[in-house]
């Protein structure tokens, strides 16, 4: 049985990790990291081909080459989505090789990489370390894998890897084009994807590299968003990602009234907390309601002729838009949600790709996601503490992965625009299933019934003194949807086993997640 | 007395430099690195502004913040080449602080770094690692730097940074744009530069690093050369840089008769061994016989219709204008040379920026400078064995850095046009003064009186049989010159001291250079 103990947040976490002591949480900003970053082997350019030319005939040969054996841990990235095409046949490639128990850290699986649940079965793979979206969740909330699964944030794989707390032995990088020295880009080519940054922490840090494309182009391939003097070998491929499920052409608005509305209570909230100004900054993802919360933004900053400096993708063509109109001076692009971004990422130079190194990891010398004025994320569950979750449901099973959800929480205006219920089970609860944003960081949750601040955050309180905006204790709000929806969820049946942690942007573990029992 | 011994090069060598053991050159490709690279400690946002405001009211302050004590390393860049205004100030700051015996690594130290003999007589500055053209490298030949001058290619320099060789403590990085996060670009600002790829490896290794600018933007800076996650502080002063002397509005071609004759007889060789032809690449510096050979070259492949995939600078007008042109796909630029290489670094994606981890470090993954066709670099001497020398002229005084040089003679045809004599003294020797570039990389010696190409390259002479070049033997070159300047240079007065080493590509010592008498 794993040991838990009460980490500074109230929460049971396990004190070691698949064998690794780990770090309880110990409150924001409280941790302090020692020591130096993780460093890769010395290399000598007498040990790569003088002309340049490091492909290998295929995946298999090449993770031959790079001399995978057992117990090793794999490192991939998530920016071809549920169109990736490129996993499935790594580990397919090391069954073939007989080998045994390897780690995989993606920085997200995706519902496309389901059949790796028979190479968890069968003991190919031992255990997921990252974003489990869909049935690779299910799988692990089920207590069926061997190892206990991480979910780290996008800023936390960085951290984990930059500090040594993970070693990739070695990483498949699928690129939409690359060349043959290994200098790589997401921005063109058949399953072009925008960018690459999720993969940049595995180029660097890695002890072997491996880039896999289905567009290779002569020496240099510009831009390179991988440089080729980390990669070792490239691989060749038919297709590396099926493109329709990469991008989809257009990223749809919310058509529900409800949710519309929850929008425009978040763009009224920005502008009369005074958030939309000159030269301002904003984040918001790319699901419905956060597109709309964009779209009423840009009215009032066209209305008011306010123009921001940056804005933060995901990008989609509402940004796009925002960005060639002349209503913000850039995009800082963590990734491309549709093939306007792709396309914009490409063509114009104010808009510009990211990793989560520059906008996400804590463990560096400040980062892009605090200097937000404004960021808009979701949430599964909020308590009345402000305490929010992003990975699992009410009913206690894990189907999200974090994304970069916990590090945007840095910024200087965290926005929840959240329904209050869904499919009649609430939103707003006592305390929430697990644990991933600590409610100081939590500035505002938005609901159709009304706006909750923090009561932290008097600043935001005076000023919106006097505001016509539906303003509630976030406890008000909790009480009136228990009422609709005939009181508060049901308590999930959970086993002993705990099947994931969850880290903090710092590395400590903040909360963990239970077998899902029936 | 230094104790030396002998190198696979036939050269006495120190086997200790500063106290620290020095590992003698073994041959090109032989010495095997060891170990992992160089990791900076690791760091929280917690100990930066969340704001991302790192300003620093001085240099002098900044310094102190940044810990500088007695016998710290400094780290520079040479962007600004003689137009430095910030190295300078760095060390009279240090002075200001009482700080003693600091170790100077830059890229690269130019007469306008002059002043700074005065620190290194009064004990500020303890020595200097880095390229010294013209004062301080007779300031180093004379035997008065207390410790010894270590020489290093620019990949070298990057290699042993990288390596773990040469710890930066403290890294001052002048950046002629740059925002209040740290993050930097030379492309524009009133000193811009074009790129500041120098400066990078210090931006990732050095413990600490402080960007000093005179033209601070908003945040983002745009594009980000440097990137501020890797930047502690931020100086604000009125002058960087002094225009004037780090770019010329143009840069000369020869006009010489017997320089133009070498150009038009370098590129004829290009053209008739086959080298120019579609999709090729060449590298060629600023001088003006290399500028008149790019020129010739460039009518080659017009009149051929031949394109090359690309091409490497530093960068001038005239590589502008085959990029323009439509004469090559790509510059692979390294340093900008003029105003129209800063102009069209800024507005051209096809003029892309590089670094020395890019192009030139040898404990890499491979590096671009094995990539190309045709390298076309200068020398002070070349002996009989084809064995070159950069640094020092054949009366012992060091003048001269060795920038790329050593590292792009990994090309796949290196080429020295030269003159066979320069005042009346030789250029075509025996034996080298100082061994900068192993004979087995050289393969075309170009002069006014003739082509002599390496003998190991049977595959060029086989090419050439039945051209029209005029192809002769190097010995028959050398008796020829020496006839007419009456005999072989007489051999320079040196002392017994060693005031510096040369360091090969892979950090280990091919030669060291002594004090110079009278």
């Amino acid at each position: 049985m794993t040991k838990l103990v009460e980490n500074a947040a109230g929460r049971l976490v396990p004190v070691e990790i698949n064998g690794t002591p780990a770090v309880p949480y110990q409150g924001v900003g409280r941790y302090r990291p020692q020591g130096r970053k993780a460093a890769p082997p010395i290399r000598s350019c007498a040990d790569y081909p003088a002309d340049g030319d490091k492909t290998a005939p295929d995946l298999k040969t090449a993770l031959q080459r790079a001399g995978l054996r057992d117990g090793m841990t794999i490192g991939s990235h998530h920016h071809l989505r549920n169109g990736d095409l490129v996993a499935n046949q790594v580990f397919r490639a090391a069954a073939a090789l007989g080998v045994r128990d390897l780690r995989w850290v993606p920085s997200a699986a995706f519902p496309c990489h389901a059949p790796l649940i028979e190479l968890l079965e069968n003991g190919v793979i031992h255990h997921i370390e990252g974003s489990m979206n869909g049935p690779l969740g299910d799988y692990c909330s089920q207590g069926r894998m061997r190892g206990m699964g991480v979910l780290r944030s996008h800023g936390g794989r960085w951290q984990a890897i930059q500090d040594g707390e993970v070693h990739i032995d070695i990483a498949v990088i699928a690129a939409p084009t690359a060349d043959p020295f290994g200098n790589a880009t997401g921005d063109r080519g058949p399953a072009a994807c925008g960018l690459l940054g999720f993969a940049l922490a595995d180029s660097l840090y890695a002890d072997h590299v491996i880039v896999v494309t289905d567009n290779l182009v002569p020496f240099p391939c510009i831009p390179w968003q991988i440089q080729g003097n980390n990669v070792d070998q490239v691989v060749v491929m038919d297709r590396i990602g099926d493109a329709t499920k990469i991008v989809s052409g257009t990223t749809e608005i919310t058509k529900s009234p409800d949710r519309l509305l929850i929008a425009e209570l978040t763009a009224r909230f920005c502008d009369e907390a005074g958030i939309v100004r000159d030269g301002f900054s904003f984040q918001a993802g790319a699901g419905g309601t956060a597109l709309s919360f964009a779209l009423f933004l840009r009215d009032i900053m066209r209305e008011r002729r306010i123009k921001a400096r940056f804005v933060r993708g995901g990008s989609t063509q509402y940004l796009v838009d925002m960005l060639e109109e002349g209503l913000t001076d850039y995009i800082l692009d963590g990734q491309t949600f549709d093939l306007a971004g792709v396309r914009s990422m490409r063509e114009n130079p104010g808009h510009v790709n990211t990793s989560p190194f520059t906008s996400y990891n804590w463990h560096g010398k400040g980062n892009f996601a605090s200097l937000l004025d404004a960021v808009v994320l979701g949430a599964t569950e909020v308590d009345v503490g402000f305490n929010a979750n992003v990975v699992t449901h009410s009913d206690g099973r894990l189907l999200h992965g974090i994304g970069g959800w916990m590090n945007c929480l840095a910024g200087r205006c965290t926005i929840l625009p959240v329904p209050s219920f869904r499919d009649r089970i609430p939103v707003l609860v006592d305390r929430v299933t697990t644990l991933c944003g600590p409610g100081e960081l939590i500035d505002v949750v938005v609901t159709e019934r009304g706006i909750a601040v923090n009561p932290q955050r008097r600043d935001l309180l005076e000023k919106l003194r006097g505001s016509s905006l539906p303003l509630r204790g976030i406890r008000d709000l909790k009480a009136e949807v228990e009422e609709i929806v005939g009181g508060p969820p049901a308590p999930p049946a959970l086993g002993e086993k705990v099947v994931a942690a969850v880290k903090w942007v710092d590395g400590t573990v903040i909360d963990c997640i239970r077998e899902v029992r029936g």
